[in-house]
């Protein structure tokens, strides 16, 4: 198993803000770095930005290829040239998570010590403080004003990126010209959370966690966090995705330690497949990032601070939206949307939402699906007439 | 945390047979024993005897308090007198299943040894030979023919338990009067054997596993028992009523190791509910048999035998059929029991199928569900009539 010192030693490209960020929980940051890539060229007038925001385990390589896994972006197919959101005409701007752990302040960041000094050598980790939604879009706002930019002409991002997204209008409404949340929902629900609390209690189950201290021995709680992610990835998919994919195909089993327990030596492929997934994701991610990522989504709830009504959080907005679901995600399923685009219709806002039809589930925001993709770049090619942008 | 000894205290009625028990796996056990409760009275024609099928993680106690936790019958509402299994009318056997840990031979059964004789103090764990549906069946035929019972006038399950109604049915048609699977499959789908999966491995990554050796230690693998217990438990329930039972309440977080890292000192009740689930549940199950019995689940097919043909397993068989499902049910969903009451529609079978609209999804066949109940009733009081059995 790799150690977390791979991570760390890729160097990304990041500004560092020395004015205090106070969070939702109390506790002012006195110093937090955000980690971005940007793709095109911000115009004269500095009104072409477009600002991409991840999901859970996604990160700021949106269209180039991981620095770790060496895989392509996560959004290749939508941000690019003469893509969807076509860097020949826009810039796009895509920051790193508060309380993520690809090089913007979080968990894995050295820890700020109350004699206003820094650690050199103790990371957070545990004591990271919790982070909400709103607390990493404020952070992301600080780069927009760093990069000059007033008003962004867009923001997007599909299921936590889509909270994100959410998040900004509510705050920011006069920095967001569009607003694309897609596979996403304004709360998360009961059952996700649940899900999320498996795969916390999966991770807490390790000993390598060690109460999150796993840097003083180097072991990072690898079976813990493979299980979480394992659990997450089935809620990812669909069941006709999975049916269509492996449905109950065998293989031999590895000559491991649990062969002796496979009926007949054998093993289904879903279970290879998960496995690999669990294992996989383990070298590329930290495990109380994802303690804390999981739980900025669970407190999410975009309509919390205006009594419950989410009509009431985005109340005269002059944003344009274009929500974006998928018939097959039970995560964040269309009755989420729905729900966000009636509120949004009770706000008197400009919104459109389309329903994609699709097997693939949750994750279909990331995949091959051209009818969203022409739908993404319809509209935002509408917005810009709207927004006296010229090609 | 109580040790499996409170488990292994409670003696459970039973029969041991000294036949050998041949395995599809290919072992054969000499000896085996299936513990077992009964209800009502046997009557002289011995034709109203009706086999109750349990679940993944329940028992034969299906009708009085459980030994370890005192809890009521896990079908109380379903089995008794004046119940839709009526016991005033109907003699009703509940068996624990093969491999299970209530009594039946099964992971903390002492395992045989090659030399014809058993450990005195070693119990077969991680060693004892895969079981399938099949073979839990073929051990429950046993019982029944113990009883001096040729044919059952009703054999009845549901989940699991549904799928050893089907098994029974396939396998035994002359001895089944009536069947009764409820909400259940003719085989795992890909996403269950997933969710099955993560179980699995969240206890192989708990170090007190042991490989499946925890017996020498007394210290069984609590932590992954109850993550993989808490991941079922949420495929057990639908989405609309973990909203419904716990929304996004939020209630104060025990002092333990984990309060630091919930926000502002709260957690969400949805994640109380579920910790308890997992914690209860170590206590009454044992580990290797939860992975016995998953994998089991795992590998049913009923069709497979038949080349795939569903109908073709059922074929002249004049079994009476209800087929049961519960609309909110994500995890056997109402599809599956559809394409079971099809392929017995081209069997020429005699088949009832009832959705019940509800929104407690899989664990809605354990609740109280009055529609459902009184179908049951009806449909086994029209049985009798057919049987000659009389009131």
């Amino acid at each position: 198993m790799d150690q977390p010192v791979t991570r760390a030693d890729v160097a990304h490209s990041h500004v560092t803000f020395d004015e205090g960020l106070s969070l939702e929980c109390g506790v002012t940051l006195r110093s937090h770095t955000v980690a971005f890539r940007t793709y095109g060229r911000l115009n004269a007038a500095r009104s072409n930005a477009v600002l991409v925001c991840h999901a859970l385990t996604l990160d700021q390589y949106v269209a180039e290829p991981h620095p770790i896994t060496g895989r392509p972006g996560w959004w290749n197919a939508v941000v690019g040239p003469g893509r969807p959101v076509d860097t020949d005409r826009f810039f796009v701007i895509c920051p790193n998570v508060l309380g993520g752990c690809m090089g913007s302040t979080g968990p894995l960041s050295n820890r700020e010590l109350p004699d206003g000094a820094v650690s050199a050598d103790e990371p957070w980790g545990t004591d990271f403080p919790p982070v909400t939604i709103r607390d990493m879009v404020r952070a992301q706002k600080r780069l927009i004003e760093h990069l000059g930019i007033d008003r962004l002409f867009a923001v997007i991002g599909g299921s936590m990126g889509g909270m994100q997204v959410l998040q900004w209008a509510a705050l920011y409404p006069e920095s967001v010209f569009a607003a694309m949340p897609i596979a996403t929902a304004s709360y998360h629900s009961a059952q996700n959370i649940a899900f999320h609390e498996v795969g916390r209690q999966a991770i807490f189950a390790d000993p390598d966690w060690q109460n999150g201290r796993y840097w003083q021995t180097g072991q990072i709680p690898a079976r813990g966090l493979a299980v979480a992610r394992m659990c997450a990835h089935i809620t990812y998919l669909s069941e006709e995705a999975l049916t269509r994919k492996f449905g109950r195909r065998l293989q031999n089993a590895p000559k491991d330690s649990t062969e002796a327990i496979n009926l007949f030596g054998e093993m289904f492929e879903v279970q290879s497949y998960l496995r690999h997934q669990g294992s996989s994701f383990v070298q590329r991610f930290d495990a109380n990032s994802y303690l804390t990522i999981t739980r900025a989504m669970d407190y999410f709830d975009v309509a919390a601070d205006c009594g419950g009504d989410l009509a009431t959080a985005f109340k005269g907005t002059r944003t344009r939206f274009l929500l974006a679901s998928f018939s097959s995600d039970w995560l964040f399923p269309t009755t989420a949307s729905r729900s966000i685009a009636r509120a949004l219709n009770r706000a008197g806002a400009n919104v459109s939402f389309v329903e994609f039809p699709t097997d693939k589930g949750h994750d279909a925001f990331l995949l091959d699906e051209p009818d969203f993709h022409r739908t993404l770049a319809g509209f935002l090619g509408g917005c810009a007439i709207h927004a006296g942008l010229h090609p």
